[in-house]
């Protein structure tokens, strides 16, 4: 599958994703994973800057939502109700952030309410990484409302 | 006070500041305000992007803690453990972030054990608003370390 579509969807989206450098990097039908690079992100002790990690843990949990209604040739606006990174290392590599499916019956509750009452909501979680450790982990609330 | 010099250290600090257009905009002793245009911030609503109302939250209690060290003349470096936003409304102005001085029992408290341990923890909200309204609340853990 070709994500060069998606990246610059979220590019064109969200203006400050290119400034972050985020690109959709894979997708294999379960976990979705992001890259962004360290240089636009740096804090003053030379790894990433907190903000950057939470926004990236944030875009995986919303390109995982754009793939899962692209693939159901679903229309739905998703907005952001609540986020919280926990930041567990320093981050000193590029950014890898990484945002996986929930089990099947979550999703199928999920598109059901969605169908009934035009707007469901979902918590996703994200896994940032430092190379191929976890250094940060990301919870998100979404709602979504059909159009 | 002028407070340019603060904005051009952040920038300098963390160079995702300039893209997100931030400016630190007021300072009266308690209160830090920073804003930034929404235009760069936009997601496809037409309002700001999620992410970047969690890099303003973030940022303002940073100020906060830049702006309480330069006062005291304490060199310390700072690193955030947990940030959690809570969306509220969306901002469709300036996201305009403030972050206010705890109670002063609280300042002390994390300023002994700062000096004792040479680290200290301390959780800082901030409010994001849309206009004159709260749209968007941050919490935010750091540990400031001496150096």
């Amino acid at each position: 599958m070709n994500l060069a579509p998606i990246t610059d969807r979220l590019h064109e989206e969200l203006p400050l994703t290119r400034a972050i450098g985020m690109e959709v990097s894979a997708w294999d039908g379960q976990t979705v994973t992001l890259t962004a690079p360290l240089k636009p992100n740096l804090n003053h002790t030379e790894t990433a800057f907190g903000g950057s990690i939470a926004c990236m843990g944030i875009l995986a949990a919303y390109a995982l939502l754009y793939l899962l209604f692209q693939e159901r040739e679903i229309s739905a606006r998703v907005v952001i109700q609540k986020s919280t990174t926990d930041y567990l290392r320093p981050i000193d590599t590029d950014i890898i952030s990484t945002a996986r499916l929930p089990e099947s019956e979550k999703i199928d509750e999920f598109l059901t309410t969605l169908r009934q009452k035009r707007r469901a909501r979902l918590t996703l979680d994200s896994q940032l990484f430092s190379g191929k450790i976890v250094a940060a982990t990301h919870s998100g609330t979404f709602v979504a409302i059909l159009y």
